[in-house]
């Protein structure tokens, strides 16, 4: 019998319930680290509050704003003392010392007005802010400087306000004491900023989910080393890398050109106690040396045959490994890059930006025209790399054929083929993500 | 006169085209710079790569593949010498010996069959590749092995191949001297792997816009340091600094407590030579000391009045500094964090983001039916926060106020309420952006 028929065969659907199943695991007990907020760690190290999610709630340790404050700049008045005045008959305040924002809390006397600039805080006993531009004169006045003319100066209100106009309440954004941020909460712009503003500096965070990434493959040899005739390049390193750091992901990527299933295996055995995830590349197909089947198939790894193109030979299983009590879940991709990174697309990318705390873990479906007739095979599920044309057609870039990374690295689309359909025409509507974010 | 009243008047779309307008030189003449590419420096630098474009065409070094390889794990053969086999006339070849992925380029003797896996190299003068599951027996045999009980080991194929069946050309994906990726690509994982698969471990990439940003306000304190009353903690630094990494930015965040004009003309000094831009937040409205326009209203920045709430005064220049021939362009957001952030995502981002070579530099524009009835001032563009229901009706998260950045930050989306509207009612479609991405 051969190893492809040792397979079980599955589903798309099936293999990706039994990757969720799997990778249940990492959503629990995540572990926690505290990291320093301020925004000149923001600016040193842009990475690190980027798909970032709170571990615990955080509770405001103070109020927002801290005090009451003017929201214009203006006139904080006692607002009954302006009591009947109009245009036709307004009501004159004797004009005090301006409190300008940053300065100490004061207190309003009777009979005045105080020039108040927005955030300042508002004076004990006022409880009314008149914008500038609706007192006369519609400028500030300066106190014993050039407008001096008559002692005291004063201004003049044509209007009565009402109690509370203008002016932000301590506490009116949030109460000390209360939810800040709850549990889970994605840290963005107005997240980090918020907790900037109580002034806390530390926030607990959930770790990253840390990924073991080994491509594998007898063949391949880093960037920038010599070639011998019939070796290439590792791609699947960088692709890989770069996918799961944009899924929120931390990655260790430890290649592994050796075919001898034992140095594979010390691979996963030296990185696994750092790592959450153990992902490989390569090495699972039907041929007769297959080294992540030939290392993990023993340790519990199972490799099923997927209804796909590209990505067909599939693993998935949990391997004891130090540091991990129930063992650490290890997901196998077939070797072509555009195999892995499909597989990845469907497989595990959705599950690592939920972790990530992504509002939007799935790829979007759209449905498009299709711009060409495509055939596609009857029994499995195809993924193509396409393009979406100006008029929003979508039009295949390159073949089906597994190692055309270039064409991906062209593309702008996925576009979905799924099991029971033998050709698509043009015009015909079909699934397609979008992957040019 | 008010200095509201000495500034110009504008619609919110009047002041984006003026931001255009003058950010517009932040494309032309960009930076280069080489950025070394790896498997391990994307693990260890997870934002090196991100939001990055290319500053040059990359041609191709070689061909991908780089020598004609098997697509299949199987038997590479000559076609024609099977010609006519059947499964009732099969047609026997000699197994000769294994060629596994990362073996030497070997050749086919007349009359044989070259086991073969998936990746390794064609053997010279064979043409095709039969499947392992298509032959009998469907497993691979050792050559001198237990399988050697007749000598020499045979395998029988029950059908002809077409000439290339399962064979990956050298070159079929790109060949050496093409264009791998045209200047102006934004890499993504399929981008870094296909530079990663022709062996090129440098590449030139646009350098980052960079940023300095100056929060002011006599009343603004660094978190973690102790508050007297009447100060708050500085939420913009925090806020703007994620926002413009978010939108592919470096970030210098010097913020500003003097209201000192010269205090606040050093730091631009100081920062210009490195920085592209200069935002400032705070210190524009119709107070009677505004640090930002005192200082940079004097060299040539125009403060202007926006028809929009929150984020009325804002102002657009450029500003003579060292290291800028035509001036480094300045940009002036109002202090409230709701506002500045609100001006960001209206005037800066969609600038920045098609600077970082996004494919969707603009929000994207929802029309939802609104939950709730809304007033709205008639005269102002109003940008309200909100959150969408399970129902998809979008549901405004606090009040107008520009200081309710926890508001802001418990929102997932922005609701906007044009110039002309005095209120809306429930069900009523309006413009909404998503902000939880």
């Amino acid at each position: 019998m051969s190893k492809n028929e040792c397979m079980a065969s599955r589903s798309l659907d099936q293999h990706a319930a039994a990757a969720r199943e799997l990778l249940a695991c990492l959503g629990r007990d995540r572990a926690v680290e505290t990291i320093a907020l301020s925004a000149s760690r923001i600016a040193a190290a842009p990475d690190a509050y980027r798909h970032r999610t709170l571990a615990h709630d955080v509770v405001s340790p103070g109020d927002l704003p801290p005090f009451d404050n003017s929201q214009m700049d203006g006139y904080a008045v006692r607002a009954a003392e302006l009591s009947g005045a109009t245009p036709d008959a307004t009501v004159q305040l004797r004009v005090d010392t301006q409190v300008n924002a940053g300065d100490a809390i004061s207190a309003i006397r009777p009979g005045s007005a105080v020039p108040i600039m927005t955030g300042a805080p508002l004076p004990t006993g006022a409880d009314a802010v008149v914008p500038i531009e609706r007192v006369i004169p519609d400028r500030f006045l300066s106190v014993g400087g050039s407008d001096a003319g008559s002692d005291p100066v004063t201004v003049e209100f044509t209007a009565t306000p009402a109690p509370e106009d203008f002016v932000r309440r301590r506490g009116s954004d949030v109460r000390a004491g209360n939810l800040l941020l709850a549990a889970g909460t994605a840290l963005g712009p107005a997240q980090l900023g918020v907790i900037a503003a109580t002034g806390l500096t530390k926030i607990d965070v959930l770790r990253r989910i840390r990924v073991l990434l080994i491509a594998t493959g007898h063949e391949i040899r880093e960037p920038g080393t010599a070639l011998e005739p019939g070796q290439i390049y590792d791609a699947n390193s960088a692709v890989l890398s770069q996918a799961l750091i944009d899924a929120g992901c931390t990655v260790m990527a430890w290649p592994c050109s050796s075919d001898d299933a034992t140095d594979l295996l010390h691979i996963v055995e030296k990185g696994s106690p750092t790592a959450d995830l153990v992902i490989t590349v390569g090495g699972v197909s039907a041929g007769a040396r297959e080294v992540v089947r030939d290392a993990l198939g023993p340790l519990g790894v199972e490799f099923s045959h997927v209804a796909m193109q590209p990505g067909g030979p599939q693993g998935l299983g949990l391997v004891e490994a130090a540091g991990h009590s129930d063992g650490i879940p290890v997901v196998t991709f077939p070797g072509n890059p555009v195999s892995a990174l499909v597989s990845f697309e469907i497989f595990v990318r959705p599950i690592l930006r939920r972790l990530a705390g992504f509002a939007r873990p799935e790829r979007e479906t759209l449905r498009l025209p299709l711009a060409e007739r495509v055939e596609s095979p009857a029994g499995k599920h195809q993924v193509r790399r396409a393009s979406i044309d100006p008029d929003g057609r979508v039009r295949l870039v390159g073949g089906p054929s597994s190692h055309l990374l270039h064409s991906y690295a062209a593309s702008t689309a996925l576009v979905h083929f799924p099991v029971g359909l033998s050709h698509a025409d043009v015009g015909d509507l079909v699934d397609v993500w979008r992957i040019d974010d």
